[in-house]
């Protein structure tokens, strides 16, 4: 199996920067991680649920999300079904191979590379009046004058506001009456100043693709695995991350 | 979707307990998480990679791990496939309502649930001289003597060495000529033990079932759902945790 969606396990743990620096004189040292089981760091899921009515790629070949029991509590003593998916559907990491011969598949790529910082661009300002918008490199440098620069190894998350159409396929794709699809993305220049400026980890996407919905040929995509980075479609609760 | 199969996402992180206390005099301060991107912290996957040959539960209506291609990138820019699974197939956890009626699905399971600490029970020298091998509240006892308490909310692996047969499915489940699987689990008492007086997670296994191969009833996979833990199965690499 050389690509398969990561169905769980896109999370995001959130600190308290500020108030764990003054109580580190009187308790224990601790990071993030050793702070999840007091609560003193929030953990926010990143994925959605999956059910037969989850957005998919609408290519050829392509096909819904498809569960189905084959046992039951009564019937056999356990719950138990099976499923049926593209491995693309859902809040999924694109590995580099999904573009890109040569580059790593999903069961190549080294366990630590899936803990790496996040930082969020907001552009629902831009996306609300034109679902065609395309992040540029001067958003990315508008946040970077308000929040500084995007660190190395950092997963880049552009919340385009597109996951509150999520439960509406229809609207979620977007699609004319050509069958051409309308939602937002990453724009060449942006990916390729991230890519090449700024050493990201990758790209993440509140919509279908990384690539805006009007693309035909996926630069984004070439680029970003071009150069071996990992990307994340269809990523949740974008909305309840820390501005910084 | 009430049960999915975690593909993805069951990791390890293992961090070099004194000489970090050491360091923190010079250092800033930092924990597990912090510690990856430098390398002060190792991140071991436990979990395998699936393939149509990856053992699966042979009950009825369970059926093999499949994945084809249907695009590639000579065809239409990308590779992409689909797949077909049971939930439980591969490295996965049981939600509790995959047993016990009531319980929380997968879906419903709080994100920071994810992160808890690990403990592995080496029992291969027990294992190795019988197949049918049961955990027992006095192998709870000698590993306490030996490494101390089982921590509060600790996943505890049982470690049998299964793992080697798993590239062999007809050695992994083990089945004599009557259809009766032969692999260790936990018994029981160990399980009533490990749930009512040391409050675990979950436990967790590198064969098909915490349960036994011989179970018909599975008693431990009652007990430990009917309080709500998840449970491991098909774990990876047990080998390579640290002792404590």
């Amino acid at each position: 199996m050389k690509q398969l969606a990561s169905l769980a396990g896109v999370l995001f743990l959130a600190g308290c920067q500020s108030a764990c620096m003054r109580s580190q004189a009187e308790s224990p040292p601790a990071g993030l991680l050793e702070g999840i089981a007091s609560g003193r760091t929030r953990v926010v899921a990143l994925s959605h649920a999956l059910n037969s009515k989850t957005p998919h790629w609408p290519g050829e070949g392509n096909r819904p999300f498809k569960y189905e029991y084959f046992t039951s509590l009564e019937r056999g003593h356990v719950l138990e079904g099976h499923f049926n998916m593209d491995e693309h559907t859902g809040t999924h990491f694109d590995a580099p191979n999904h573009f890109v011969a040569g580059q790593l598949s999903v069961d190549k790529i080294p366990a630590a590379r899936m803990f790496v910082p996040v930082i969020v661009i907001d552009v629902r300002s831009k996306t609300a009046g034109n679902a065609d918008y395309l992040l540029t490199a001067a958003d990315v440098d508008n946040r970077e004058k308000a929040h500084g620069r995007v660190p190395s190894n950092a997963m880049v998350m552009m919340y385009t506001g597109w996951e509150t159409r999520w439960n509406d396929f229809a609207r979620y794709k977007n699609a004319d009456r050509k069958g051409v699809l309308h939602f937002p993305g990453f724009s060449p220049e942006a990916t390729k100043f991230l890519v090449a400026q700024r050493n990201i980890a990758g790209l993440g996407i509140d919509a279908l693709s990384i690539d805006y919905g009007k693309s035909e040929d996926f630069p984004s995509h070439l680029i970003s695995h071009g150069s071996g980075k990992l990307n994340l479609e269809n990523v949740a609760n974008l909305g309840d991350l820390p501005p910084v």
